[in-house]
């Protein structure tokens, strides 16, 4: 989902707080809501929409339908030294997820490396929110989730794969760090169901229809499944993150996963998290210089013609969020709306006073 | 590269002793040699011709030119307690690479999962290798490498990244188990030598010219460089391989790293293996079950049309180490005559006597 730049923008603090508000009307307790907020805030901060507080009305429909419990006992489990099992006890991703991380976190810091599966969670926002927590900690970071099935595997007809996401973060010195997030799809759904509503067609590529042939027709696209990216390659990829997060972590996976949207089922979805010290094999400011190498290597890499410059992993959203804190999270009506009519049924107002900064931007 | 049907088949046993006791006269110890020698008939086994035994001539001249280390004295530090460094003294990739994932199991076995970083190695082989050692001894197993500069990142004009393969493996019950194994190039480079000898184009997508612009002219696509699996992700996960591998474990790494043709200059590649034990969070028959449940739903998956049915990655190299121990393994008349010439160079006769078995398969 892109907001176009003349969507009215909004004040980060504004938006966490109205978040926060609304997470404790719902019966999360205050570090909860705070974790939750802060990973959606984030997502729309860096350019994320997707994965923003547009989330915040299902997260809500859930809790009130009780498919997602608002009070998690967090239990750790842990059978090895570098190793956890986390169950989320069907709390909400983002408190989950970041137990997670953080247990990941303090393993590493013991044992070099820590290892944290997840299940009994649920939906957990963008994976770059996890990966951004080793990274500001000074730790390599890695977390990826599985999904409800709504991608085809390489040569199959039918949804079978989640859109899995995984995302790497590294530690840098005077560069910026790299933070690396994706879908293991070639597109995210969302950028269908726009075309859709557009009429516009999509790529080749992009999706299947029922049927499994390619197709370019949005509407057919929904019916069918999206595309796993780089063909076999990214099909496998998919596959091994619900294996890790799934079959290895007795979370649900493949056909066993509900989707957010039906809230008659838990989900028992599973997360994956990994730390790494940075000075496992040499002295961490020696690994810094070495990374801030090799970025200013990629980034002096001549692009081809018509491309501005290669860019570093996360480099866009940091971009995004620089713009973003300085003038306001861009918010489209659609959005707005779900959230003030949010507001309206738990009693916390949507902060609807756009910020001063909310003009076109000068770029 | 694909070996035809028709290609005379030699028997395993046959191929293992050759490479053996080529090995043995350029001074590498017994054990090694085994390991080398059974690193790249695995390949071959497998279909995967392009890393088996075809590498065993360019092997022997850089040993010969002194640019790699016969007898290497392989040193583990090990400066956390789940995680080491493999400082390979310059040895064969196989034998050392075989050692830091052997390492890396047995630090999983007490830690629960093992990480084994590599500098100062060669060439490995295919990563496959790695993760199937992990498989055999009942482990996940996740191993990758990175290489010389001939791909480009995404947006860029020139070699940058290398084409860093990396592979996962993963232990079923009664199901074969899971070994993907790929680089991050959308096709080898060896599939465009091809084209190019054979005079043929090649899809666009698969590399850029010179200048950076999309090419379909083989001989153009090998002077510039090819391209990424997935546009940006996979430029991302090369990137990333390239940091754990080079910059993590003091490799070289980027423009650092020089070819495996070049004579002059040893490779100080780097790899990165890791175990994690499949008892983490579950009894391990559990999780095995588990993953015969998934594989099994995978199989059973609808292809599209035209497909014959979706197949689990490592099924195809499966299905053809199986024919390849029952028949022979083919070999194209280029590569027996480049081992013929190495053979006789080092006084251990190449076996020309190609297997009874060697006969156009019924399939």
């Amino acid at each position: 989902m892109h907001n176009s730049l003349e969507a009215p923008r909004f004040a980060p603090q504004d938006l966490l707080a109205y978040a926060c508000g609304v997470l404790a009307t719902l019966g999360v307790p205050d570090d909860d809501a705070r974790e939750v907020a802060a990973c959606l805030l984030e997502a729309d901060l860096s350019g994320v929409y997707s994965h923003g507080l547009v989330r915040l009305p299902v997260y809500g429909r859930r809790i009130r339908a009780k498919v997602v419990n608002p009070r998690p006992v967090i239990g750790i489990t842990s059978a090895t030294p570098a190793t956890a099992l986390l169950d989320g006890d069907n709390g909400l991703g983002p408190a989950v997820g970041s137990r997670a991380m953080i247990k990941a976190i303090e393993l590493a810091e013991t044992h070099g490396i820590g290892l944290v599966g997840v299940c009994h969670s649920n939906h957990f926002g963008a994976a770059a929110y996890y990966a951004r927590k080793a990274v500001d900690r000074g730790y390599i970071g890695f977390a990826c989730s599985n999904a409800p099935p709504n991608m085809a595997p390489f040569g199959g007809r039918l949804r079978f794969l989640g859109t899995n996401p995984f995302a790497v973060g590294v530690p840098a010195g005077r560069e910026m760090p790299l933070v690396f997030d994706a879908s293991t799809s070639v597109v995210a759904r969302g950028k269908i169901i726009v075309a859709s509503h557009s009429g516009s067609s999509i790529p080749e590529g992009w999706a299947i229809d029922p049927q499994g042939r390619p197709t370019t027709n949005a509407k057919e696209a929904l019916e069918g499944a999206v595309l796993p990216f780089g063909g076999p390659k990214g099909s496998a990829i998919s596959f091994i993150i619900d294996i890790l997060c799934g079959v290895l972590t007795g979370a649900s996976f493949a056909h066993y996963l509900n989707t957010l949207e039906d809230l008659q089922s838990v989900q028992n979805l599973g997360h994956m998290c990994a730390a790494l010290r940075t000075d496992l094999f040499m002295p961490a400011a020696d690994f810094l210089r070495r990374m801030d190498e090799i970025l200013g290597m990629l980034r002096a890499c001549p692009p081809t013609p018509g491309v501005e410059r290669v860019l570093i992993p996360g480099e866009i959203e940091a971009q995004e969020e620089s713009r973003n804190r300085r003038l306001g999270v861009p918010l489209v009506p659609e959005v707005v709306q779900q959230l003030v009519s949010l507001g309206e049924q738990v009693g916390v107002p949507f902060p609807m006073v756009p910020t001063d900064a909310g003009v076109p931007d000068e770029h």
